[in-house]
């Protein structure tokens, strides 16, 4: 039987030299921050059955944990210095925990980002990671920054995880091979980390935030907190190469209102427009120009000929259950 | 139906000027550490059925879930400053919020310790909190500083908390009063931070943990770390009032592998004797000398005749699922 402790030190306790001045093994981990940077900080729970299939093949899994934390990393400009994890678990299943780690370090390892400390215990499976990064005062991506004339620009691509997810419960008939295509996107996101980091380093963005339950209702929180309305050009949003083949009412409503995402959504001047294709460039993430910050409030959906589009769209809501009103 | 977002602006936003440069309500919280100081963090993860009983008082719950966080910067000589609250809950229970978040924040208070972030999901009910804490660079009392000669000192009491663990189990018979008022110690732990932070900031002490899983267990985490042995005195160690009133044998067992204490437990030279009582007396924490700390390896348990006691003692082990083996 695996005790709470081995199971520590053989799965997640890497005992090499780190960023920590402490790591694992105390009562705390310490940190040394930059002198001068201030601390980003996140927390994302992940439950069974909620934001995972019971079954989810556990290195992916031990992936998309890490990735959604480090997708707010980005949204903020931030840069990862190290996580926290608390892991409840039905039982210390070995194959599970190799599995898990490795696709966490993997990505750990890949953003500079270590395992400083958490907890383990016995439960329903349940992930929750909370995540630190550094950033210079000023640069940070904040929501409530979007200014009337903003571009409003998208990373990456939107709605193939939707499209995965409705294959999955039988909304619409997808072939195995756009399953598999589509489910990548779902279970392995690739967090916009440099780019977040170039758009706050070299100031060319403004309010930014990571599209985690759909475009729409993620747009609403920066029109709120900067009291601000929008301008968004359906037929100029960035479509998942599998969703891209399939009929148009279907791509817009995936691209706008579809979640898990973690592409990047943010706002910046006009005068930004060539140093962020650059920085797209610069990082291998595309980047598109979808809309315009509008002084007057609410968010206009509109085609490639102005025309209003009239979808009701809203964001996941935790509680409400479903998307959708 | 309350939605995720109304849950967190209703119970847990205070959109009041605090020590976050960010708060709630943006993709991270963002902190400005104190120039030179180390962030001490550490997450705890509870459980409902595990860490808790199913239907437990939610205003007792909501202080105990940030208490054993507060418990770990003490037990580091950490300085409170701010936490995050990442909750799964079946339903969003109004009643349940508004207790869960009254006790919270009553103790967070008293800590000037501030929510600035986390995530809610529906979920079996789990709760799982990152606190975040300052200490001067090599102030922090780390598990690995014990050395032989050391004094080993508890604060407050031991051994309540598991006997009204007893009581609930029916392990053995309470008085409704003796009931209620060792549930006090298991339900509403007082977390040992002023006395942490004079241990840490006067340099009293060497190494230190708080007893969160029974004293020898924990006890033996700080001797492995550092390499030494430790004697016990078991007729030393503060006993519980309503253990108090039990046989000596009860006493001894709860006492020193009951678990749920959340006391500190430190080690510090015999030149800071006086300064530790007095360090106890400013913070109305007792402080009692229970032992010493040894260059041979192995804790040993003796009476206060020094007789040998033959205690075989575990400290409890989440995967294990009980007390002892």
């Amino acid at each position: 039987m695996l005790s709470e402790f081995d199971l520590i030190k053989q799965y997640f306790d890497r005992s090499r030299p780190g960023k920590a001045v402490l790591g694992i093994g105390d009562d705390c981990a310490l940190l040394a921050p930059a002198p001068g940077m201030q601390t980003a900080i996140s927390s994302d729970m992940l439950v069974e059955g909620r934001h995972f299939f019971a079954g989810e093949d556990a290195r992916r899994l031990g992936h998309k944990s890490l990735a959604v934390n480090l997708s707010d990393l980005a949204a903020m400009g931030a840069k990862p210095v190290g996580f926290t994890l608390a892991l409840a678990l039905p039982s210390a299943d070995q194959a599970w925990l190799q599995g898990f780690s490795q696709g966490l370090f993997a990505l750990a390892d890949a953003h500079g980002c270590e395992l400083i400390g958490g907890d383990t215990t016995k439960g329903p499976l349940n992930i929750c990671i909370t995540i630190f990064g550094e950033v210079a005062p000023g640069h940070a991506l904040r929501r409530d920054a979007a200014q009337p004339g903003d571009d409003i620009w998208i990373s990456g691509t939107l709605g193939d995880a939707r499209l995965a997810l409705a294959g999955y419960n039988n909304e619409l008939a997808l072939t195995a091979e756009e399953q598999e295509a589509a489910g990548l996107r779902m279970h392995l996101p690739a967090p916009r980390v440099a780019l977040g980091m170039l758009l706050a380093s070299q100031r060319l963005a403004r309010a930014a935030l990571d599209i985690s339950d759909g475009l729409v209702g993620d747009l609403g929180h920066i029109l709120k907190k900067s009291q601000v309305g929008a301008t968004l050009n359906a037929d100029a949003l960035p479509c998942g190469p599998v969703l891209a083949t399939k009929d148009i009412g279907l791509r817009r409503r995936f691209m706008a209102a579809g979640g898990d995402d973690y592409e990047l959504c943010f706002t910046a001047p006009v005068s930004s427009r060539d140093a962020i294709i650059a920085a797209g460039a610069q990082c291998g993430t595309a980047v598109t120009r979808v809309g315009v910050i509008d002084a007057a409030p609410g968010l206009r959906l509109v085609d490639a000929d102005g025309g209003t589009l009239a979808l009701q769209l809203q964001g996941f809501d935790h509680f409400a259950g479903t998307a959708g009103s």
